[in-house]
This record gives C-alpha cells, structure tokens and sequence, in this order.
C-alpha cells in the first residue's frame, strides 16, 4: 500500500542550514490549521521548554524574560486528538538522502511514543529527506524494532518500506492523517 | 454522586500570594508523575508558550535567552491519554471562597475544550478554593452553559452541585483519573 520510492516532486525548494526543521515544522503548522478550522482534528506543536531564570517588570504588565535555557525536551513536539483518537508524533529533516540518523530523537522521546502506544494511543514519527523532498509517516513500532537492534540510522529503503510517503498539496499541505484514516480506520489512501 | 461539600480537610496549608497556582500545580505534576510511572496514563503539563526574540552564543555549545515575552497560551495546560481516550483540562486556583471567577481561563482555552470534547475527547477543568483548601473536577460542558448565560464567576454552590471534588492523598496526590473513570468507564467513585 506504499507509495513507491524515488517519485520527483515538481516542488522542491531550496533549505537553507540556518532553517534547517523550519520548514517542515512551518509545513504540519499549516496542515493543523487546516485540520483545527475544518474540525477534523486538534493538534498543537507544543512549546519549547525553557528554563526562566530572570525576569524584568518594566511595567506593572509587562514580564520580559532576561535569562533563559533551552530544556532537554521530555515528550515529542506534537500531540492531539482526531477521531477521538489522541495522536501523538515527533518529526525531523535530515539533509542525508540515504538515512535518517536516530541521534536527531531522543531515547526519553522514543520511551513517550512506547508509553503513548502501550496505552492505545497513535504514536508515530514523520520525516523528512529534504534533498530527495520527501516525507514520511513511520510508525513508532517500526522505529523501536530498529533502535532494538542497536542501529544507529534508519535506511532511506528502510523508511520507504515500512513507511508512508506523504504527498505534498496546497491546502491541506501535508495531509498525513489520511495516511492514519487508513492504517487505523480503514481509510481509502489514494482517494 | 458527588461528594457533600463543605467537608473540612486535615492537610490545610498555608498558600502565598507568590505562589498563587503553585501549589495546584505542584500537586497535578506529582499526581501525573504517580500515572506516568504506574503506566497508568501519560499527561503532561505543557511549557509555558515563550517568544523568544534575542540569543546569546557564549559558547558552541550554549544558548542563553536574553530576551523573552510570555505568549498568551492558546490552549489548556495540560493534556494526554488515559485508557486510549485523549484527556485535556485546564488547571486554575483562587483564594475566593464563595465564586470562581471565569475571567481566570481565556476564552480561546474554553473554544480549545470545546473542540476536543466535540471530536470525543475528555475536557474538564480543575478547580481549587485554595482558603477553603477544596479541588474539584468540573466537566467542560458545566463551564460551557454558564458562559453561554454571559455568567462571570462559577457560584461555588454550583461547583459543589456539577463537579466533584478529589480527594487529597498521599500518593497519587490529587487523583483525579478516578473521577474520569467514574464519569467516562463506569468506575466506582468510593473504592
């Protein structure tokens, strides 16, 4: 049921290395904008986790963060409901056209996607091969069998395979929950 | 179903002005570290939403945030699965006795509620009296009619009448999920 591998995009754009995560970020933003109006589904990146160490009132309403740290994050960047279903996902660039290097998840944000879907939750990573312009929904189980295995990177093939190559349009932008209506509703993939 | 309220607690504490919403706070993380490590949910609090405008480098390996603005959250604090169901609440304190004032929660949080219950999700909010030192789970939909009637505050009567107040404990803190199981699976209530 996957699509096949290699297909051109007529799309591509150019990545810079200062917006390296951008873009596919700015991508599912929009996406779930559009799912939030149409009321298809409720997901939100969640914040960055931050560490405040110093704040100034110039004003009696006004707080201004002074000092502050980038936190280790403990779950994945996204979470929400659709179907009633709560999703939850992680998703990553990389620049590399023959693999994903795992080193871009952390191991706690791996255990959260075990936990999300040991309780019946949808746990799953998207991601993204810039140079090839390709994206891919991958399911967590698929990730945990491979860092079981003590691999260091998933292959391109690898991520061909087992996951779903999702098309890029304009509005939906990166519909990847049509990709989860049809592996967890049944959901026709090609409509 | 609902516990008489008035019951007079033996754990009363002394709550600072410095730490108005602390100290709920404080006892909802324990409480989710308690579900976390039981297996029996995961729900988290989300950071606090930050706009990040200036970043210092003062080493490769460092960032440091030299200027900040606290964002207006755009959706409830907390959110997460129990039992395959996506849970999604908003936590708020006030010292007031006899009303909660709604101006406590942003209207863009009680829209975020609305939507998760309409796609099937569990959305409440938590409420502690901190002076009378009572917590109470009260459903969406409550909180929705009385805003529909332009009410203000939530009577305390009328929190006492439609939630349900948790119990204080040891360990889970402040266990909350077995209302949810009450309300939602048919859980005993007293058990």
């Amino acid at each position: 049921m996957n699509y096949p591998c290699g297909i051109k995009k007529t799309n591509s754009k150019i990545i810079s290395y200062g917006n390296r995560g951008m873009s596919l970020e700015a991508d599912i933003n929009l996406t779930n904008d559009y799912y939030l109006k149409e009321k298809v589904a409720v997901i939100h990146k969640k914040p960055t986790p931050i560490t405040i160490c110093k704040v100034d009132y110039p004003s009696r309403y006004e707080a201004v963060i002074k000092e502050g740290y980038f936190k280790t994050p403990s779950t994945t960047d996204y979470n929400g409901i659709y179907k009633g279903k709560y999703i939850d996902f992680e998703a990553k660039e990389t620049k590399n056209k023959k693999i994903f290097p795992l080193s871009n998840i952390h191991k706690h944000q791996l255990d959260h996607l075990k936990s999300i879907i040991s309780l019946g939750g949808i746990g799953f990573i998207i991601i993204r091969f810039t140079t090839l312009n390709e994206t891919f929904l991958i399911e967590g189980n698929h990730i945990f069998d491979a860092t079981k295995n003590e691999k260091k990177s998933l292959d391109y093939d690898f991520v061909c395979k087992k996951g779903y190559l999702i098309k890029v349009n304009y509005n939906p932008r990166l519909d990847y929950l049509k990709i989860i209506d049809h592996i967890y509703f049944g959901g026709d993939i090609n409509e």
